[in-house]
């Protein structure tokens, strides 16, 4: 997508050989036009796709799949959750997440009453980087009999694995832009 | 807000005498098409405010200011971190806030760059009780030298102190809805 790979090289901040910052206008300012053309293009990408539902999780995916379900028919937006929250009911899909960046495991919860085997779910995230957490959503989907669609991400980090393990079992996953290589404060994107 | 009442009355569930769970439309599953009528009706009540910016916390209350945004003209949201984050820029306002909820402790913090002396700001945030979270907001806001034009909720508790603190302080609070009295599973709202 083009405009988002504009802003990418306009505004995103590479560090060492790994980190992109886009903290100005995705994941802590939040530019709101450009992610109703995220929505539109995700919109655009799953077409086909009879989606019922979007799942993502807190905190930053929830703008990035909120502005999108508008282009969906206005399909129901569920967020996992990362915490133990008080209000959060006992009965939930729940399912278990290592991260990199953190280098711990969390766990995301979806309570049962929103995810259903007549389901068919997009999940919608900022990054993709190893999958883990994409993995962790699409568990919670197959607890609950669904079926997901895709997975639809802002910014890919291509040289990872994530997008090799998410297509190996049959997940088609749509990139609205790819980084192929972060090396000393540049950033390299995928044509 | 007839509308949220409605579906307050219709899916909200109360427990005890000061929990009322929201969660099938508003902070768990998101109802898009309400979270726009709610963004209208922000924009009807904060017309004259020139917002140039919308403040929230993660998680919950990004969906609403984003959704908001679209009636204010698309201006930034930026929503406060309430953890750690590895990429989070050590250059931030910091705020601390004490959560009666969870009874601890935690603190908000919004990167420099993302607040300015000519921000003319609207808080938004799901829930209002004490008002903590959003004196906290606030705090930001002042250490940036920006203006807070107002706190715009969408459900406020209205038997507990938060709009009491913070008219005291000057500020216009506008609720979509307000909880009068939660009591054996019964909601009462007020008119």
């Amino acid at each position: 997508m083009e405009l988002l790979k504009q802003r990418i090289m306009q505004d995103g901040i590479a560090m060492g050989d790994s980190v992109l910052k886009v903290d100005s206008f995705l994941n802590h300012q939040i530019d709101v036009a450009l992610f109703n053309e995220m929505g539109k293009e995700f919109k655009r990408r799953f077409a086909d796709a009879n989606i019922t539902k979007i799942l993502t999780v807190e905190a930053s995916g929830i703008a990035v799949a909120c502005i999108a379900a508008q282009y969906f028919g206005n399909v129901p937006v569920v967020f996992a959750k990362k915490q133990e929250a008080s209000n959060l009911s006992a009965d939930v899909y729940a399912s278990n997440v290592f991260s990199f960046t953190k280098n711990r495991n969390y766990t995301v919860r979806v309570d049962k009453k929103y995810l259903s085997a007549t389901d068919r779910v997009l999940i919608i995230d900022d990054f993709l980087a190893n999958g883990n957490a994409a993995l962790g959503l699409i568990d919670l989907v197959q607890q609950s009999g669904g079926t997901v669609t895709g997975i639809g991400i802002v910014i890919e980090k291509g040289f990872q694995t994530g997008r090799k393990l998410l297509e190996e079992k049959g997940y088609r996953v749509e990139s609205l832009a790819i980084v192929q290589e972060i090396h000393d404060g540049t950033v390299i994107l995928a044509d």
